[in-house]
């Protein structure tokens, strides 16, 4: 059975602590989302502020493929008729087939937060729905605090929803907008929705102050909702909304329901990284389906499991989604999963021989120093190529010298002088940047390229600090991760250090030698 | 009614992506459960190595005021008695009164991974657990893969359990493994057991795969499961286990289960945050209960309606588990919000007054820097100190100088001069230290010792930085947090800069200016 997907990163989501989407960060999203096969984009609220309605403006523009653009609003004010309200004027103005407009079903908030009499409140929800539709509109009514009104006055619940399908509702979105509620009260009051009303769609909006939004809309579709409404990374105030990529996953692949086009699942992971993106936000690592850890094995026996069979540890195959199996170079991997990775680039190797143990020795010390491969592949060859004694230098360093000084020299703070010899020959260059480790990174390259021009070729493409036993403070250390890209490949390197700098060297140099020794 | 609570942070948590624990850590773990209440602490696997044994050793001295700890090992090797297999014997020698052993309850895993026969792994089940209760012990037994296994041969899978349970076992422990269940089967299968086992006690270890196992938990617990296995931040391999602070929050606020003494609930966010740092892990701001966003108010509407009534937008109170409840500032924070947060600082501020909107516009600027307040209370006062026209400078720089060069001189890569003026006195200092930063602080500080002899008394605590645009690599932005503490206090304060070093400096001058400016 196909389900209606209905995607709010771009509203609910934007309420998120840290989230917030430019207009292209917005255009950008849309792409994505509608390249996976989602249904509905909520994609901002038109009356808020005047670049939201600009974007509507813009997005007019946009072709999309599937999905339907939808503006988010509100029921009218009290005391003014619908066609008065700026909100809903807004709501025309933004031109999309579909609409969501929010309105109360508890009757608490009725009385002491809007402070209207309970029949004023159903006719702001008639009315309003009334307005839309006649105006051509497709409207989605999200009944606010539906699930807790529900538990307090069933009846005035259930009456919010009647006003709003009297007037013509295309779509009753029950909201459970506090997020404490349990699976089993999903599934119980849900029922008497789609009970009541069989002929509507019903839709489920969680969010996850429980930690069980996914599982509370679960059970809300099998109680009839044929709309999920969430946030495709989960996105969203306080703990978040329904996160759709797991609920997705979870439904498609293991219920049967239809929610996207199932020849669009293996892009679920690259979707998700691309929003993550766009968002300056980082998928956690342990989520569901899409971490970066989600089908990444650790102790030695379970990865020699998997590496017999593989569902003994694997609730899926990862590749269903687009994500992959990864085996975690830490201190208490197994010899096995530390030459899975390694038999790729050092076929040669004897799993049982000397050089492994030499090789499981050092990476539990450079563990202990603070050294992680997890996410530094390059390093990790480069490591096992010095153990093997097979590493060649591409240059040696003589010294280097980083200067920061304020008040700033013609607008630059940082400079550096890097002395460098290769093949007998020594060179010295200096270079000032945007920070100090940038300015390291345009003297070193400046000072090879005339032995190794192909380093033109190499960018960096993130650079990322994390600091490690922080209540040491200053003195503490850190880990810096850097990642660089040529035309065909990227590759990341890490570098451990009290100071940044150093560590920043550390990581800059590998990455430098990696790509000289890929040629 | 009483559940038992069993936490595995220590063991199945370990098993997490970056997560480890020296004795030392667990030490500090198990005093912070154990003072919270919880019944079972599982501390590790003494068979799996020398430092595991020693732990359980030295870990007989410690005295606990409510807890069990649990040593963890498995059934006995297939061809061999119990009373010859060293994992069984490890696991006496551990000398716990309670111990867990897991074992194979799923037919396929018994004939395609140990391959053995489904009589001899049913056998290698009744001699383990009979081994160990003869000598003593009480046996929680784990049904590795119990789900799975029921779905494929559930005559097999409960044969499992009825082969620990005639041996004597204290407890059943159904695990999903694979972390793949959904609730409703969590339900079904659990209740299947408890009817066949009435009197014992059922266990539930879920793992969250699906983003399900709390949920997973609560059904179980539904169907009768009386101890609920996790850990208490989630930690876990793959996508975590059951998060116990989630689950006890759930079932002893929502359902009136005991899982905790009553009185130590408060407690529940200050035990969550002394085991992520034990083990150097964050909590996600958007964790549920704990997080520190999980009751943080963004949306300048829903910000107000909380302001109006709490329950608008939050499913508990937060003090009931010692979290508490903040208004973000953020460039779309509305000035109720922002006002709220000020009012404790400035009584005198005008909501509506022109000094409000200075700020608001003020902090929208400097969101667009990559400024972010949320977390650096003490630079946003000094901010609005500047707009009110209160601040006063307790020292004016005239210049630094940071040098970082390699090779290092006498084991010091960097070092600093810094000129500073304070009321018609220059003072020129320099000093060495860990890092370019370490360096700036202490020559700083020397600097201004003469003139400010408190600042003796304040330590910086904690230094984050987090690099904002990443895509632009070692030239990107980053944000530096610098947590400072006097005796009585603690402050945090931020820098945005392209420089590192620069970004660092602002945040390091706010917090001295901060903490003059109390005084």
């Amino acid at each position: 059975m196909k389900l209606q997907i209905f995607d709010s990163t771009l509203r609910d989501g934007a309420q998120g602590a840290n989230i917030s989407f430019s207009v292209d960060d917005k255009i950008k999203v849309i792409e994505t989302l509608d390249r996976l096969g989602i249904d509905f984009i909520e994609a901002g609220n038109p009356f808020s502020n005047p670049a939201e309605m600009q974007f509507f403006q813009r997005a007019a523009a946009i072709k999309l493929s599937h999905a339907k653009l939808v503006a988010f609003g509100s029921t009218r004010r009290k005391g003014i008729s619908a066609a008065e309200d700026s909100n809903l004027k807004s709501l025309l103005a933004a031109n999309t087939e579909y609409v969501a407009i929010f309105g109360k079903s508890h009757i608490m908030h009725v009385t002491d937060v809007i402070k209207a009499t309970p029949e004023e409140n159903l006719a702001m929800i008639y009315d309003s729905v009334k307005f839309l539709t006649e105006k051509g509109k497709k409207v989605i009514f999200d009944a606010e605090h539906f699930f807790d009104g529900y538990k307090t006055d069933a009846e005035y619940a259930l009456g919010a929803l009647e006003s709003a399908h009297r007037a013509g509702a295309y779509c009753l979105c029950l909201c459970d907008t506090n997020g404490g509620i349990f699976p089993d009260e999903a599934y119980e009051i849900t029922k008497k929705v789609t009970d009541a009303f069989p002929d509507t769609i019903t839709a489920i909006h969680c969010h996850n102050d429980g930690g069980l939004a996914v599982a509370s809309t679960i059970e809300a579709v099998k109680a009839g909702a044929r709309q999920i409404q969430g946030t495709f990374l989960g996105f969203g105030e306080r703990c978040g909304n329904t996160n759709l990529s797991t609920t997705i996953c979870n439904l498609q692949l293991k219920r049967g329901y239809e929610c996207i086009p199932e020849e669009h699942l293996p892009d679920i992971y690259e979707s998700a990284m691309a929003i993550a993106e766009t968002a300056n936000a980082a998928v956690p690592a342990n989520e569901p389906y899409i971490g970066m850890n989600a089908f990444a094995h650790k102790a030695g026996m379970h990865a020699d499991g998997v590496l017999k069979y593989s569902s003994s540890f694997e609730h899926i195959d990862p590749e269903r989604i687009g994500n992959k199996r990864k085996f975690l170079l830490s201190e208490i991997s197994g010899k096995s999963a530390i030459y899975d990775k390694l038999k790729n680039y050092f076929p040669y190797l004897d799993k049982n021989g000397k050089e492994m143990a030499e090789i499981v020795k050092e990476l539990k010390e450079r563990a202990l120093q603070g050294y992680q491969y997890e996410a530094a592949e390059a390093s990790f060859v480069l490591l096992v190529e010095k153990i093997l004694g097979k590493y060649k230098t591409s240059f040696d360093l003589i010294n280097y010298k980083i200067i920061s000084e304020q008040p700033a020299i013609e607008g630059k703070v940082d400079s550096a002088i890097i002395k460098i010899r290769v093949n007998g020959a020594t060179r010295i260059t200096a270079s000032d940047g945007e920070g100090p480790v940038h300015a390291m990174d345009l003297a070193l390259r400046s000072a090879l390229s005339e032995f190794y021009p192909s380093i033109a070729q190499v960018t960096l493409t993130d650079f990322k600090v994390r600091v490690l036993d922080s209540d040491k403070a200053t003195a503490a250390k850190v880990r810096v991760l850097i990642t660089s890209a040529n035309a065909s490949d990227s590759w990341t390197t890490v570098g451990v250090s009290e100071d940044v700098i150093e560590a920043s060297w550390i990581a800059l140099t590998d990455s430098i030698d990696y790509a000289l020794m890929k040629q």
